[in-house]
């Protein structure tokens, strides 16, 4: 049973509810916007899915709608950025904005981030560099779920990479992943179906190969890409170490099992090394290395060149990065956005803290 | 069979080789030493057994063994290199000092490189960094034998990642891996033994999953790290052309299917759109974002932490990333380096066509 919602109605009901936590109007805009395009381009685990998340993060006082970000450090081509605990859905846009500005003088820019919280999805943050002729990077870490090669304690976050590179008449290459074999969403959904997962998305408390779509609920863990040593998981299992260490080791935030939980009702741990949650962008201006128009010509070619890779038998066409989000965005935009019951019944209940109702 | 052979004797045999090429003694040191870090790091695939594979590809005059080096275009913290045909395994390490010198002014430097050629092991490039107290970064496009998910064509090489981290009283975290499931190197050991590969490694020519370890051979080809589209291929797919665009669509190089093949028997590709192989290389300055001391201490507790976790039944230990490869070379550098005799056979063979003797 799925509601539809057009991308307006949920921009102001969300909107609102920032609002109502004290953002600033602008960070309210923000913050929404870039939660709201996780729902736009179907990755439905990380959108307004998670409102309620950041209010209860908000009432622990995790949380701070009126935070000072500050640049606490930086050289032409780095900085460092002090979230003051603010939404990582304003902090990571400010960041990135300014790796992009720190590419205009500079050719590339580089901004770690510490004290901040959870900043939606990767990509939307990866891709304001696309309007500036940039590639843009994003990544963050989070909250231990996965296990390390050969161990069965979770040590890391599933910590996302995103990377957009602009195209000239083709849409760009957004790619935005965990570095899982599997994102904790899909475990989500199959839990609501009461499914079980393919082998090789989790492992049980002991370490041993589960299909059990609540593992995670019993001292289980998710795996690095790859899945076993033998298919390459120590390989996921360095990805998200280096996104651990970009995002949270280089700007003092806290790391590895230390890195706060997204559910507030999660104790925070014992002896956090840094503060707060840790974030890493860059944007690198094409023109620092070839014109961009050149640069756009080879990428279209090589978009198209991929697009027309012989397809396997059973399979229609070879995928670009970014092309299945941005064909959901062009469907969503135009149709709405299914939203699911328990879903629907989860921002009316938070709306009804704030006195702010959910229109269609 | 294996012949055991000390550093000192493999290189220099390998450096009279190179400088029977023509290479001036300067280059042919950079060279030696860059090849025989494969060798003395346990990645066999990558060190002298292929030295006559370069002597090959400059008999059919593909690498110039006198290249002038040149930056065509630069900014504080980028700049592209035309690597003139040259050894990669020269051209890289001074894109690679570039991308330092760069970092030491602007906080970060980034290196693309055009007209290059199969550089060795990624990880020697990354770990130039570490004396400078800085993160080092290589990567490299290669010879097209990986298909993309939901695809039967080869399109992409096995595009390495390197990434060196420094850390304080800790031995460095050193990750370096092909964006495969399994690299080339693995199949040729198979193929040696008669062995299958696990399930997951390589499909045939139709696209099926296949244990073939020849399957190349017969129209196959290696498949993205993850495996299948259930277990995150799109992922690996993702990075392998991450790892391209940035090598070669950044620089000039020629990229995807085009990238020139390392066996010199090989046509190259018809309508190549750029030129040679493509590297990218990056430098970050750790005090561009807080002091090095401090960073230091925190990668020592968080390899220390990360050794701690607890470990699975069965395993003893979880691994920091270039534990591996620096246990490898610590025994290697006593005990000698084996070499298998049909790698003995073909460097004799090719140390003869120079008046070249091994010597043990």
């Amino acid at each position: 049973m799925e509601h539809v919602f057009f991308y307006g109605d949920l921009f102001n009901f969300t909107y609102a509810v920032f609002k109502a936590m004290g953002c600033a109007d602008a960070d309210a805009h923000t913050a929404t916007t870039a939660l709201i395009a996780a729902d736009i381009r179907g990755i439905d685990s990380h959108g307004v899915a998670r409102l309620s998340g950041y209010v209860r993060l908000w009432e622990a006082k995790r949380i701070n709608t009126t935070p000072q970000i500050k640049v606490v450090h930086e050289t032409p081509s780095t900085a460092v950025v002090d979230g003051d605990r603010g939404l990582g859905l304003v902090v990571a846009p400010k960041a990135m904005q300014l790796a992009i500005d720190k590419a205009k003088n500079a050719g590339t820019g580089w901004v770690s981030v510490k004290n901040s919280n959870h900043f939606g999805i990767a990509g939307y943050h990866a891709m304001m560099a696309l309007q500036h002729d940039m590639v843009g990077m994003a990544m963050t870490n989070a909250s231990a779920l996965v296990a390390p090669t050969f161990s069965i304690e979770r040590m890391l976050g599933t910590n996302p990479i995103a990377v957009a590179i602009p195209a000239g008449t083709q849409p760009a290459f957004v790619a935005d992943f965990a570095t899982t074999t599997a994102a904790n969403g899909k475990l989500e959904i199959l839990q609501r179906k009461h499914a079980d997962t393919p082998v090789g998305w989790v492992q049980d408390k002991d370490g041993h190969a589960s299909v059990d779509a609540n593992a995670l609920k019993t001292g289980g863990a998710l795996l690095p890409l790859g899945s076993d040593r033998e298919h390459g998981s120590h390989k996921g299992y360095a990805l998200g170490s280096i996104v651990d260490i970009f995002s949270a080791v280089l700007s003092g935030a806290s790391y590895g099992p230390w890195a706060p939980p997204f559910p507030a009702y999660v104790p925070m741990p014992q002896n956090m090394p840094g503060e707060g949650l840790g974030h890493f962008f860059g944007a690198m201006r094409i023109d620092a290395f070839r014109p961009a128009d050149e640069f756009k010509q080879h990428m279209d070619n090589w978009i198209q060149r991929f697009r027309k890779a012989k397809p396997a038998p059973g399979y229609d066409k070879v995928l670009i990065p970014g092309d299945p989000e941005r064909e959901m965005e062009a469907v969503r935009m135009k149709h709405g956005i299914p939203v699911i019951a328990s879903v629907v019944e989860d921002l009316r209940t938070t709306g009804e803290k704030f006195g702010v109702v959910l229109q269609r």
